[in-house]
């Protein structure tokens, strides 16, 4: 159980934010060995520019995992109901993301006193890279 | 846009699935670094042992990452418009994870033909570990 408690928690609350330092190509290249998705677009600059961007990009997961992440750390993963996402554009080595959210709903499912949070990852432009929402089922 | 035809898909095709090898420490030590999550009972067998686990755990966004690669393969990520998980179990160093899925609903939703996708991933005693489901936008 979260210690997240359904009364002390209300509609337009944010969640705590999360802020990465900036994202490394390393970074990246180790998200390609934990994940086994070495998709030249991510490992190579040049041959991310042969497939018309601008150099490497970032896995898509990685940056929904640090969405996840910061949904997580707050809630425990053990409570996420429901977690989803789309993918609006796309990350790169150099870009600083932050991770934030807020509530949106909350309700009552059986026995499960729900709140709903919208949340999103956002680069230094502020430009939506990742959004959706995520139900946590939450205490008294 | 993918590749993938509306009028070519049909409820119950399966997705290709994509199995990993066996799930390593090594890995999971590569996600917390790409993912700056270092939380202990990801890293350190005894820490985990002391929070009541049998050993480490790999992080549950390292699997959903696993599952959304499996989606994204086949469809370009640009073209998953929702992707939605639950988490259900946990993996662990020794693991065979086995992402794998089927089409369970197609729509049409404005201008975009949409297939619907029940998606999971699981583990070599077929216990689940994340389940969920991804709505993929097609050609005609």
């Amino acid at each position: 159980m979260s210690g997240l408690h359904y009364d002390e928690l209300n509609i337009h609350c944010p969640l705590p934010s999360m802020q990465k330092g900036l994202l490394t190509q390393s970074q990246i290249w180790q998200y390609a060995k934990a994940s086994g998705d070495s998709n030249p677009i991510h490992i190579d600059d040049s041959a991310a520019k042969n497939a018309g961007l601008d150099g490497t990009i970032a896995h898509g997961m990685l940056v929904m995992g640090l969405l996840g992440e910061m949904i997580s750390t707050w809630a425990g993963i053990q409570n996420i109901k429901t977690y989803r996402v789309r993918f609006k554009g796309v990350a790169k080595p150099g870009d600083i993301l932050t991770s934030r959210g807020e509530i949106v709903k909350k309700y009552v499912s059986g026995n499960d006193k729900i709140i709903e949070c919208k949340v999103l990852v956002e680069n230094q432009r502020k430009e939506i890279i990742v959004d959706g929402s995520a139900a946590i089922r939450c205490q008294d």
